[in-house]
């Protein structure tokens, strides 16, 4: 259930209760593919970084070690050691990005696997089912994410079929959840907007999957391809069809930047891999945006990442220290990094809600950009 | 200084006091090659995992960063916030081990670098610069170590060698000790003991070491190539020759097993690779011995490594959650082996320390070579 706390023009703070906790929103989950985070990050460790709620892959999931096997060990939060809210992507974003020879059908999409080449089929019945195995907290409705441009044609009938698809998502959701050995049978669905960058469809398709009365509805089919202001314009007009007592979850973005332009624009819940990828490559978030600590200068720099900051890398370690690890090729500094990077973000997101409590939020966007200054 | 708390038979329990803290022996030492513990484990782990003292390499060091921007920083334990003790190795087992095209003459050995095969030259005054420059708590004497077996007349010539070469180092240690600019001007330096697997030799060559009163004494050139019957012969014949009121370190081992033996021959220090190398290639210490996460075995086995086992692995995460991890190729599965094996390491020592407090060494030995069965 979302509960709004709070409106500030279109700025939205609020609530979200799940049965594994509230969420504080707006929230930034923290992206554990499988069931760990990239770089050496526990459960344990999500906790002391400030994480919420972390987001888990379906399809990846699927494959290793098997949905199955998840079941059979009680689900997600017993297997990786999580208490808090867990949100399952529906497998259809890495059926589209990372799967061979993919056909869809109006069943589904017949894809091989990229890890083996196998046969597999995935539709909404199947989505659903996995997600149910996982037991997350929020499952995602089965989509087809198109790629940005794509010729209107193509995005009216494949926006046409994801909504069909949504209609079975949520049957076989009810379905599941209302049997006795279902791992969380209060899982969540939460629905998704597609559309490319076509506001008219976009809005269409809103209105549509609004109906539903889904548990909260994401913007789907974002940050891949378009440009920043097409993403924001696209936001715009979206956001006043999805209903305002639901969260609104912008699938896959972004950069700090984007993050507070989204938020702007009344979006609560934001999901990347950028933090961790960027970390794992020595790419690192101060209040003066990123830095990259393979760079010669840090040789002898030592002071941390960024004195204001509380992560376990900053608040033990210096930028030569971890620039050194990176040249000796030591795992740590990965994960000192990703470490440093997921903080700044979920530090990010409460220094929102801070403002938006405060009445202060476009004043500290204001500021953030300007001190970023392009590089965040 | 070293205080012998208690002695029975030929076991010893005693307290190493340095600078940087006590060190209660029979004591492992955590092997941290590049100023960081292979498997994303960091400083701050150590300490919560119970290591004593961490081990960092010379030669290593020397090349990545370099032992100047070490020194430059502070030192070794202000570059990697570290404040308990550490050991350094003098570079001469990699100069043995690693490094191309290698000749030895008296004033040292010269050699190219096995990174960017960079000639370079170490002798004794050299390890001891770089050492100095690290700032370790106790440094470790420049000597051949010489693989076994190796011709008798070949063994003669370099034991000479090495005691010139010792000489050379306190000279030189004491020079660096002295100069105000120094890192940590309490430094320490171990002598070691080699002589191959000829235990004249051996005897011969700890009595003339001995004369020099140095801090500590370590027994060098084993786990090289030698049986374990032969290796623990070896300790037997020159343990007696070596003071009895300075530490002896063992060192390179080993298993638990072989701990186990010296221990009981009058060892006081060890260090090994083989726990964090074992814990990267799934290869885990239990109560009954080393079990292997790959074993499909696992799959569904939702309990510890070890029910008994209070170390971070242990306490939040199933056989079945890392044998996925590492399955699914995720940096946490060596993390979190590695910091189980560490811990399983330094418990067996504080086990052995309390054994020995508590009079019941040879009865906690037996018992656990009889658990582990030839399996650790």
């Amino acid at each position: 259930m979302y509960k709004l706390l709070k409106k500030s023009g279109k700025v939205r703070r609020g609530q979200f209760i799940t049965p594994h906790g509230v969420i504080e929103t707006p929230v930034f989950m923290n992206v554990g593919t499988l069931a760990a985070i990239k770089g050496a990050v526990s459960s344990i460790d999500l906790k002391e970084i400030g994480c919420q709620v972390e987001l888990s892959n379906t399809y990846h999931l699927s494959l290793r070690p098997g949905d199955e096997v998840v079941r059979k060990l009680g689900g997600l939060h017993k297997f990786m050691n999580w208490d808090r809210p867990i949100l399952t992507d529906s497998g259809g974003f890495q059926v589209f990005s990372l799967a061979h020879r993919r056909k869809i059908k109006e069943e589904g999409v017949y894809f091989n696997s990229h890890i083996d080449g196998r046969k597999i089929f995935m539709g909404p019945e199947e989505s659903m089912q996995i997600q149910s195995n996982l037991g997350s907290t929020i499952a995602m409705a089965f989509d087809e994410c198109i790629e940005n441009p794509s010729p209107r044609e193509y995005v009216e009938k494949s926006v046409a079929r994801t909504t069909r698809w949504l209609l079975r998502c949520k049957a076989e959701m009810d379905r599941l959840n209302s049997l006795p050995e279902t791992v969380n049978n209060k899982q969540m669905l939460f629905g998704i907007n597609q559309g490319g960058v076509y506001d008219d469809i976009r809005i269409e398709h809103a209105k549509e999957i609004t109906k539903l009365n889904l548990d909260g509805y994401a913007i789907g089919g974002l940050a891949v391809g378009e440009t920043h202001e097409e993403m924001y314009r696209i936001i715009d007009s979206v956001v006043p069809y999805l209903p305002q007592d639901k969260p609104i979850y912008l699938m896959g973005v972004g950069l700090p930047s984007n993050i507070l332009e989204a938020v702007s624009r009344g979006v609560d819940f934001f999901d990347c891999v950028l933090p961790a990828r960027n970390g794992r490559h020595a790419h690192v978030f101060t209040k003066h945006g990123k830095i990259n600590l393979n760079n010669a200068k840090f040789e002898l720099d030592d002071t941390p990442i960024d004195e204001e900051c509380d992560c376990p890398a900053c608040r033990h370690y210096t930028k030569a220290y971890i620039r050194h690890l990176f040249k000796a090729k030591e795992m740590l500094a990965m994960r000192l990094c990703v470490l440093h990077n997921l903080y700044f973000y979920n530090k990010l997101m409460q220094d929102i809600r801070d403002a938006i409590d405060g009445d202060y939020f476009e004043e500290f966007k204001a500021e953030k950009l300007r001190l970023w200054d392009g590089r965040a």
